[in-house]
């Protein structure tokens, strides 16, 4: 099978064990609240739901294991359901009115129940993953449990930083990589680290895997700043220049701020013009804001595949599929 | 020592613990967000933070079961962190602007960063109770951490319920039963049930101890109702008929809604006169709704401490701590 097969293969067996947990759950006369997760998760009118990267980089990384999926995947549904309590609190929080094209939870259904809805799923994931008790054991489950309440703690640290750093007029680079760690890495890093842990690793690999998911997690999302600024609309689907648009604090534009005073003045513009945008992308790259950012993602890149080359020399189909995908994921075009 | 200052050093030692607790934590650039939480715990300057009634619950009935505090003290600090994590999200939901005379966490730091330090609370919460694991083993902290997030998933429905309410005509007395079982009760019942466990008692006591916490729940609650418009205001520190003011449909309302048409009609008024709501507690006395609530709570309150005598017949220190604290809870003065 190809990598898209076999990683499509994953999707579908993901999808299907999270809806079978889901509808496992006694909701009572409370449906309307399992038909809210329902429909953020994508399956009400099949909407679709995202590309399940999280479980299947732990399913992936227990077969690189010489684990078997099963045991893992109560982890597996765990870490996406925790994702998405993630994003319907996040929608709620910046006030995003539309999640890939659809009206976010709390447009359709209220602040409150959205809140509700999101601590809802926040349970859910929590139980899902204490089925690795049946799968590996409580004392498995048990580690699993309390890390994932740590990678909780530091995303909702990271989570702080982000709202703060809006109302703060400079950020400091390496602030702002922290918090992209404790945002968005953390949560790769433990999706990577659980599957060897289902898999019955040893703690140095366990580690190594943690040190491959939060590098992949860092370049990912330096790369989206990249792209947020430089992507190819047709490509990321995006508007083009979409966070000078959006006035979100990147890097690229963090950079900008603290080395260019023409951007700083472009930047304090209200509501800039077209020609604006484009002359403030135009002072990124001259500053060399780009340049470091490539710069950072390369390394955060490098360091995700040394990780990953050390941890499977030898390798088998999953480590194989774990290549090919990091591949795809960290060479994406702008 | 007698009972209140055997309660009292109870409370001492469980609040030392919980900012012990908190304290340990890393919050690095974040620490706003600790004091975000430790003013909702009433810790800045010593706002007072309630009657940690769940967590001493816990310990009691942990040694009534003759295990010994320190061994349950993981779930009594967890439970209270996790209670505290529902009101903050609470107080958005409802819009409360004040709780203890004093400013709400979304009041003081707006609603984004208030839904994120309830997220942080509640995963500060499940890390504490896992610390089972180190005083009673992995076996015990996963079925704790189970029951807890099937607890969280019946308040989330009850809470669902709750906000539901609102924008419905009737609600059947059945259903506001039901609705306040999942959002208060369990808790209680996890809370007592779970001190047994810790204690190492087996499933028959746990059960047991469970039930005698749901019907505690369940009769506070129901008692709770009763005061909210009979209560005298000079004990309650509340408004004379504060639910019918507040609109709140609380049982003895649903049960007015249901039987009096008289009533009916001045519960659609919009801002009722004084002597419109004195009318309207009078009707609700009328009509059987006093005697039906009184008969709830009675019932609800025979439940606990049947439960109770049956459990501790023998008894000990504790054990009669737990009867007498009962008896101070539910025999309260209106």
């Amino acid at each position: 099978m190809d990598l898209d097969g076999k990683l499509g293969s994953l999707v579908v067996e993901i999808e299907s064990q999270l809806k079978k947990y889901l509808r496992s759950l006694t909701f009572g006369r409370s449906a309307e609240l399992r038909e809210m997760i329902s429909y953020h998760m994508g399956w009400e009118d099949d909407l679709g739901g995202g590309k399940r990267l999280r479980p299947v980089l732990t399913l992936l990384c227990a077969g690189a294991c010489g684990g078997d999926h099963a045991r893992a995947m109560p982890a597996a549904l765990g870490i996406e359901f925790f994702h998405n309590f993630t994003l319907i609190h996040d929608d709620i929080q910046d006030g995003s009115t539309t999640r890939h094209g659809h009206p976010t939870v709390w447009t359709r259904w209220g602040v409150p129940q959205a809140i509700n809805a999101g601590d809802t799923l926040l349970s859910i994931a929590q139980q899902a993953l204490l089925g690795l008790d049946a799968t590996c054991g409580s004392v498995v489950a048990v580690r699993a449990a309390q890390e994932l309440n740590q990678v909780c703690l530091r995303l909702t640290r990271g989570q702080y930083l982000d709202m703060a750093f809006e109302k703060e007029e400079e950020v400091e680079l390496e602030t702002y990589l922290d918090m992209i760690r404790d945002k968005t890495a953390e949560l790769l890093a433990f999706s990577t680290g659980v599957g060897g842990l289902a898999a019955g690793a040893g703690d140095t690999v366990i580690r190594q895997l943690s040190v491959y998911g939060e590098n992949l997690g860092m370049a990912f999302q330096v790369q989206d700043d990249l792209l947020g600024i430089w992507g190819d609309p047709a490509v990321t689907g995006k508007s083009a220049a979409g966070d000078l648009l959006a006035r979100k604090k990147t890097l690229p534009i963090l950079f900008g701020l603290r080395e260019s005073e023409a951007f700083r003045a472009l930047w304090r513009v209200e509501n800039p013009e077209p020609e604006q945008v484009t002359a403030m992308a135009d002072l990124l790259q001259a500053c060399g804001a780009q340049a470091y950012v490539r710069a950072e993602a390369a390394e955060f890149t490098r360091q995700a595949f040394d990780a990953l080359a050390e941890l499977f020399s030898g390798g088998n189909a999953d480590a194989d599929a774990l290549k090919a995908l990091t591949e795809g994921l960290l060479h994406r075009q702008m």
